[in-house]
């Protein structure tokens, strides 16, 4: 189902998410960041999946200015709806973003309503729980013509 | 990497999207929806896809009343940000419902930026063409308990 | 307590109003639309009641115009807070029209605290469960003339 | 129609209420404040209708602290749209609450068509000119189980 | 400059109005309530000028729904801008109601620049510290038709 | 005054329209929609001139899709202010839209003075009463280039 | 088509109108306002078509008022979106007055999306082009009790 | 009642009360600008009452620069609700404004409600007709010294 | 801990208060409004700490006005998001406020984030149940000087 | 008056907090930061108070989940109006967490009145000076179990 | 650091601009505009800097229209808030305008914050002064290409 | 035209600028920050210009409130628009801050047509591409009193 040669996707995790499955698990479910992350790796064999997690939202531009990667699968986190510095790093990178969120942004409290990011991404995957990652990969390789 | 047992999923198209292929298709690409449809059930051969479109409103309230599927995928056009009586179908069927857009509707006019129908979805995909519809079938069948 | 003297009412419910009794019966109650109306029929036995339901915008207006009622029971559904056409129909109608529904829409989401049909309807009734079919009846025979 | 045993049901008016029947009768009709509750007894001879009236805001939130009615119906008038204390009372308070208004509050001033007593009664009622006390006497009646 | 017969008129002063002279003088000057009203006989002998102040917005409503007087001059105080319950007393009563603020409220703070009282005033006058009280005092002579 | 070669115009009418000259005269007056047609063939006899009108949205866009006409004349009626799916129809056929009102929207209720539909139309006629179809007639064949 | 009795019509064009046909020639068209003016005063030879233009707010609002004219053609210009007073000159006239665009100003900055002028209109016609002047001249024929 | 000792006091009319007495009489009533004047010079005679209007923005800003009166009553029409411009004026002179309207317009339409100018001036009259000129003149005369 | 010099502290409770401890128990505790008063007094023994209640919000004004202690500790209850006039109060005597609630206000609804009095009171403490009480008489005491 | 067993609290101060008693004393007073603390250790020495100041957002949201405190007092400066982030890192934390600002944040800017974290937070404590710490600290000691 | 080459550069200001060093000099300062327009010439000697100031909107389109110079300094005053006029010149000319400000307008009243010039300007300075005048000189010389 | 003495500039910029000159070339040019940078020294050789830049928010509040320099020039990229903590750091700072933008932010996105930071900058320059750094250099020397 995927392509033999290998493509370069980085994987952007904002603040709070190095909790994931240790805080709130009915909101964000069980598994570890850690555990995504292998997850990841293992159902995409063929592709050089790499990641970076901060609290810090410059280390977040920081990483989308500086990678090598051609894709970016993004969860900002609580600086999705608040952050234009990182929807500036976006629109000035030449790679396709992905923006991920892993539960249902719509219908949780209303400033969640809105991101500042969507617009200057390719596309966006909400409400999925952990599974988004994956789709969020799949949709990056398509966007780099790799065949579903 | 799906499983043997075969999901009943449906997918709702609604009004213009007969048009899908013909017209704008700077925005929407040129496959057309039967081609969509095709590609969606070649893809997937071991589950059962079933295809409804309509430019009526209450027929596609109708299509998700009536259904026997287990999942929809739901692109409900304009309809989407304008349809409380769609919403209220949603809510009140018991089907996981993944609502998809063709095009990154966070990027065009704001009136398209609210969708009434997000909220009580499972999940939400959009931004990456045609690719939306696959990508939402995978999701589908996730939410469904099959394997990646 | 009623007239002897017959008065033709009609009630006319929206989308998914259809599947009561079957769905989400925590608000709308377990009666079928079916025994609603065979109650209503029952509780006022000197008057003409008909009935229509349907999903479709369109055809409630249809109904609207169409009626040789002398008075209107509205449950719109979730046209209520969309629907100019609907409240053209009222006001085109020259017919007294009470707007009733299941649940207090004034405690659920902000969408539905505004009703469009309200301004052009004789009064309105909402919260009592589907006793307000009952209520919106007196309520109507009432306006007609007819004693408490 | 009604049963046997007496229910307790008080009826509250706000300010300006004092005045029905002798002020603007083309919005609030010629029926004094008097005639109505003469009428609630009349027409509900085997329940217990008492009545409270008062302009002063503390005085409704008392006369709702302190009655030993089943059930309250409610015409707060003009601090219908501006009292969050009332809200609280009904809140705190254990019994249902039938708001109810005499003219179609929906088709007057835009500060009057949000009340923000709604969301804390159990139903409401307007548009039905002083019909509307016997209607949310016959709804208080049903709420507490009575047959209608 | 004023008719030799006899208008009644009554001043109503709100909330916080029996503090003049004592506090606050930046704003509201040095004049005692009881010397503004003293000042009021003795400018206007041929008229009867009556005068009420309470802080309780009920009994607000009570004096304009009680008085004989012909004509008002009220202050609300800081019920201007929040109370439907007097705006409707005023309303109700077939008396002209001149409206008069001691500060300019135009200049303060937001939420004083709306009063839910000046629609159904006859007239409104703002700015001119306790010069306002005599003012409206002509104005109200003016409305019943005496000469300036 | 028009060229000889015929030009083919669609008249859409949506909900509502087809009352014409039977309800509210005051506002849309007395000429019946039949009427106003076969004014519209009168007074434009070299050209083709074809009429639809439905309450159903979603049937307005079917003729919108499926329209062979040169060009469309259309009173979408209260959908003017609610329908995302309208304006996708419109926007996505090639042909011209002569947006056109008998009353003049402006001045009715505010959610009267926006139109989703004007933006992809051509251009707009509103307040000449039924004589607005005939001045679109004349723009829409100004549009295809005919003399005016 | 027009009849023989000769109507007085006033085009009035506010600012930076005179600078039609020389600038901006993607929006406004290559017509000069002498040229549009030359073709009103030829399309339509038995009336009487006068014109004036002001880049002075106040300058229109004298037109307005000292016109002799029977109905005006008013193309306000950036006025359109801020002048409260000429809309009163509008409102205090006796005269029909048809408001015109050139473009369609629904499509442009949101700014220019209102009129305050339309409400106190006959009717309004925009998006057309220069032709916008003899369909507003036709309007304003037919407005006077002139023949189509 | 007056000093002996004359003020100068400018009356500044604005836009399209050139027309008062002539043209909408319900909203302004009968007397002709020339009338008001006259009847201000008549009721003061001890003081130097001067007047000016005109339809031009700019030019009530000139007025306002250079006039040696002490004290301004300026009834700005329509500019009072739009004219950053003219509040500056005002700002910037050292005199005491103030404003008068002849009408009610907290009782207009919305856009009338809010005037730039009140916060700069120091006192509002306005909804007791062309008598708000002489109530102007009396609260000008206090602000300068002058005794009731 | 504290002064041996006596304070007088007044605590003024408003609407509903007086119900505390016995109804909606899980938002505002168990205690009744007399166990929290005697806790005040037995916790704060050297100083004067004295109590009113009332439903009524021009009474509340009255206590604050008339109040000879040094300091207020206010709990207004629903009048917190309505009151001007309880604001005006605050404003013009010269004591501290402190305003108290023993819910988080900020996470209910929305009506109840702002508050009317928080701008003239001294400080603000809310959401630590009755305990609010003692750490505003605290905060009271530092205002006036006393040691912590 | 407090336990003898020890409670575990941090004080986190955001942005700016570094400056206090050097800068913009009349807003935030004289004393320093480090003052603060010591005094904070000196007043409740039975308990160990630790702090954290950092001007980087993503700081903060690391102290707040590193912390093996339980309870966190926090000044998040001037993120408190703008932080998703910090409200997700509250939300996540299992601790109670007691909001505290120097300066009556209501008295403010508007942009100040709203904040983020407040709705997570067990409670807000502002407008006391530098006090606040103290009161927060006892308030937290309270939300632990500990006496007053 | 200038080219020798002359450019044309013409300095527009608005209403009020008239008074700049008679009339609130804590604001705008003490220099006249004379002083202003003489500073300018000595400070650019070897550029054709000519000047034009009025109070009324329209002139200040005309200037704007009929300059022959090369580039546009603009003080559109109070204008600036409220012209869609002058904007509609700005956009029209083709020449580059820069907008100036004495005074930090960011700071100040609230409908002082936006502009509806500067979407069309080629660039914006405010808050220095009256040596924005001089900086917005060297800005155009730059944009002409000149040397800094 | 520059004064001997030196002067201390600091020039901070913030988020993604230290891409300028390698991507978004149409928005923001094609000079590098390094080459912007060695050009304010060579341009402004008397005066001691130095540099800062980072993405992190903090380090931005951090670098304002350390430096040494006099005044501040400041372009804080996406901050601008949603950074309270910035906005408290310029105003404890005792620092005149220049803010300067690139490209016209008020003809961009609506979100960057409000910058938190202007009403505390002692002035703002943008639209002048890199440019706007020379002259906000310019003008802070103004601030500090040194000649044009």
């Amino acid at each position: 189902m995927y392509l033999c040669d290998m493509a370069k996707i980085l994987i952007i995790n904002g603040p709070n998410l190095n909790l994931l499955g240790t805080r709130e698990t009915d909101t964000y479910g069980v598994m570890s960041l850690q555990e995504i992350e292998n997850q990841c790796v293992k159902n995409f064999p063929k592709h050089h999946i790499s990641f970076f997690q901060s609290n810090i939202e410059g280390e977040l531009i920081d990483a989308i200015q500086r990678t090598n990667a051609e894709a970016v699968v993004l969860n900002a986190g609580g600086y999705t709806h608040t952050s234009v510095a990182i929807r500036d790093a976006i629109a000035a990178s030449e790679l396709p973003v992905v923006e991920v969120h892993i539960s249902n942004i719509s219908a949780r409290e209303s400033f969640r309503h809105t991101s500042l990011l969507s617009p200057v991404c390719a596309g966006v995957i909400f409400g999925f729980g952990v599974d988004g990652y994956g789709l969020a990969i799949v949709a990056s390789l398509r966007l780099l013509g790799y065949d579903f």
